[in-house]
């Protein structure tokens, strides 16, 4: 089934999960795909569409049953299931996304974070012991870790992808601002910050 | 001109912009498309289509000069003018945000941070003065600033990014996890980093 759920659709589905869990805790435990649709600011007919590649959820004119839909969904995205991660590059996004809620709400946990500065390696960062470059395939094996949040500089960022994907990493979130050249193997996000801004900026009048 | 190029369009001249002064800086002086193309890795006629959006700029069987098409490109998407951005919430991702070099290497300068709470108002924060939220809509309009960047957490985004619509700013570059409800004048581009890596991790074997 996997696969045949457009990318589009799956960030959607991210989208009901925080809207049920937000209705949820206001104590609401019905909800018409209007209403949903409503919350989300998309077309009802969309919720319907994308609730159907998963089967049958809602009853014609009964509505969607939160609590349900939610553990459906979150069944789906594997929220539950805990995925290992790494952050590589332990400047100050490395280090600001070594404190960010965000990843342990969905599921994820940093298992180690590494940089190649002598003065930060051995010590304390956001709570993580910072390891050396040198130890990074070793202790992605050990700690079973799938995911790598690279934020190096870029010109260190296709060098160390090349051995992410050689040690079994799965995926790369990508924060550095170059393209990586990897095999279809590796699964791989980029978040290019800079980029946003300037798009967001070419289109202001 | 700038309505009708696409978003994605402008994505890839920014990855032109940076491809050709990493041509630059090798001292390569001409490219032929397919050259650019294959640096980039997308088709050739990609790039034959993007830039004919901006005019005839290379010469059949010449290629492209890489220093006029560099300033060309620079001059479409306005590297030379500085924009002045404010980053509100000086949590571990807005400190991190105001060190980011990317920023000012593509013509943002930060003019202004923001906080509510009392131990960081007037104390400096990566090189800024970190100013009272009370004095948002003041300093904004003082300094000239058109973007901001807001990090500040889900439930309190909503409200700012009203008072940031009422008191001019142009466009937001959305960190909290939220959809944010504001009229059409107002750009929005969403960065959610758990969404990017739960999308990412959805995608593993």
């Amino acid at each position: 089934m996997k696969k045949s759920i457009p990318k589009k659709t799956v960030q959607r589905l991210l989208l009901y999960y925080r809207s049920l869990n937000f209705l949820l805790q206001q104590g609401i435990k019905n909800i018409s795909s209007k209403s949903l649709a409503g919350l989300m600011e998309i077309r009802d007919s969309q919720v319907r569409k994308d609730l159907s590649y998963f089967g049958h959820l809602g009853k014609r004119g009964a509505g969607y049953d939160v609590l349900e839909l939610r553990d459906k969904i979150a069944r789906i995205l594997g929220i539950e299931q805990v995925k290992n991660v790494c952050i590589i590059g332990m400047g100050s996004l490395g280090s600001a996304l070594a404190a960010y809620k965000g990843f342990a709400a969905l599921g994820f946990k940093v298992r180690a974070v590494f940089d190649n500065a002598s003065h930060k390696v051995g010590r304390k960062i956001r709570g993580y012991e910072c390891r050396p470059m040198e130890a990074m395939e070793k202790i992605i094996r050990q700690e079973d870790i799938e995911i790598a949040v690279l934020t190096v500089p870029a010109d260190a960022a296709q060098e160390i992808a090349v051995r992410l994907e050689k040690c079994g990493i799965k995926a790369i979130l990508n924060f550095a601002p170059v393209k990586l050249s990897l095999s279809r193997r590796v699964k791989v996000s980029n978040v290019d910050l800079a980029m946003e801004i300037k798009t967001l900026s070419f289109f202001i009048k």
